[in-house]
């Protein structure tokens, strides 16, 4: 096992040599350039280390983590469209520095050439490989609509909340994983529990997303805290609020989320405290809790030793308890 | 083997079966709209006839056939946003029916859909129909790029504009065909030839599209006689006059194809005036019987009777002789 600068080291390395500068230029140049604009690369870690968790060899689980990588910058440059976002990363967004048009043909080669990725492995792995791809990145594309819907909708449930966060980020973390337990040949069981294991983190992860927006520190927090409450997104702790909350409260904080000031750190301040008093501030870090405790017990399970258990555990830890 | 009207019957009734109704309906119902539109389907029917004539079982290349017409569509979906298109086959686009966000995502599911129907064949077809597909999508993309790159370029050379085509249309065609092969176990060199054949045919039915563009009769053309010459669409019967003109003639087609007339009958009557008196009509129906004569060449060494190469040859003639 390396450590997990280690695996971002050797992925990076793997990835820059990646970049082909093929022709035509129009179409590979802005997929070298949103690959190379960085980001942590837990997901493609994720493969790396879970290969080796299996017994794997974490070189052979290379092409896998690198798929994972191009599908989530394929999704990045989709969304980003769709969210007309100027900024990733700091940097201009793809049709932002080029156009629409080049984010979707770009976008479209990225997600092909993620399956092509699964070409380095023999027949029956390859088709694994791609069958849990193809799911993943369904559910994602599924996810991303759940979004989209949401925005107009005022009766959004907690479970369909929850579905929308885990088809939209969690599966593709669980399928990271499982990724690399099947470049290791694992057990179909042990393959079966760390996916599970990644979903119900990536859930957790993404409640504590959530979270740290309206609670985070902003000096550690990586995006601008308060940004959900500015943008009216209904996320954990809204829904919960409003589940929470009488009527008279329900009106208000319903009101408070179609509003548009321009003094946004009032309307922060305001948000904040029906989060608080209505105790879904507390209901939030519950299901967070929860969900990461959900991950934990399926490790027990796994087929491998006490060790690599602690391992899964640690980082799992680290992981939650980022920047808060 | 059955008649091409019966395979066209067969392919529709699986299509309409394919349509699912699946949740969330913002990202499925475009798709059963635009599967459900119609069209020749060309490309599948060649699937399901190539897989009859290596001595397969048409049903068993029923979800490769529906895959290639699956990926059609999602190009089509992506491509209309792309070039602005209002109408597609007499009704409207999937992004003027709802918006450009859902064209981009119900595109990105098909891309995805389109790969989960080869995982009804065992491992080994699978790997071969998913690379197949894979190298044949990507062109397809990158011709795309190269058409889009062609519109602001006063410099593209003939070999250009023959792999532009190859790669948007062409190999479409060749891969529709070479699945069939797949699919039905034939030998490795004929599944390279079907796919030559497939590929030249594309490229003289590309190639007759330029021609009939401006020489075709109203009544029988689908589209609008002269649609290319008004859009200023440097096809070959264009870079062929351009190529045979002197520098006086060169500069007047030149200026003609910058142009933008009230008056689009007399600018396509003097655009086909230069095509014809160029010798570009007449060198553009030598490409036409030059492409289509080396698609029948191929036929020769495939390993399959006289008479299923004569039933190819005849789906080839009775396809180039359409509509003049």
């Amino acid at each position: 096992m390396l450590s997990i600068e280690k695996y971002q080291e050797e992925f990076i390395t793997y990835l820059e040599a990646y970049a082909t500068f093929k022709e035509p230029k129009g179409l590979y140049e802005p997929i070298d350039y949103i690959l190379g604009l960085g980001g942590k690369r837990l997901r493609p870690v994720l493969t790396l280390m879970t290969s080796d968790i299996f017994n794997g060899d974490y070189k052979k689980a290379l092409n896998a983590a690198l798929s994972i990588e191009v599908f989530h910058n394929f999704s990045l440059v989709h969304d980003d469209i769709m969210d007309d976002a100027p900024l990733r990363r700091g940097e201009k967004t793809v049709h932002e520095k080029w156009d629409i048009n080049t984010g979707i043909l770009s976008g479209d080669a990225m997600l092909i050439m993620a399956y092509q990725l699964f070409e380095n492995y023999e027949a029956e792995t390859f088709q694994s490989l791609a069958k849990l791809f193809s799911k993943t990145a369904l559910e994602v594309c599924e996810g991303q609509q759940y979004d989209v819907d949401f925005e107009t909708r005022s009766d959004v449930t907690i479970p369909e909340y929850l579905k929308m966060i885990e088809y939209k980020t969690a599966v593709l973390v669980g399928a990271a994983m499982k990724m690399g337990a099947i470049v290791a040949h694992a057990l179909e069981d042990d393959q079966n529990n760390i996916y599970e294991f990644g979903r119900n983190l990536g859930i957790a992860f993404q409640l504590q997303d959530d979270y740290l927006d309206a609670f985070g520190d902003p000096k550690t927090f990586g995006k601008q805290v308060g940004g959900d409450i500015i943008e009216n997104k209904k996320t954990y702790l809204y829904l919960k609020a409003l589940e929470f909350s009488n009527e008279a409260d329900k009106v208000e904080l319903s009101q408070l989320f179609a509003s548009d000031p321009e003094d946004v750190n009032t309307k922060i301040e305001i948000a904040k405290q029906f989060f608080m008093s209505s105790g879904s501030a507390e209901a939030t870090k519950e299901a967070i809790e929860d969900y990461t405790l959900k991950a934990f017990t399926v490790l027990q399970a796994l087929n491998i030793s006490a060790d690599k258990k602690q391992l899964l555990k640690t980082f799992g830890n680290n992981l939650m308890n980022r920047t808060v």
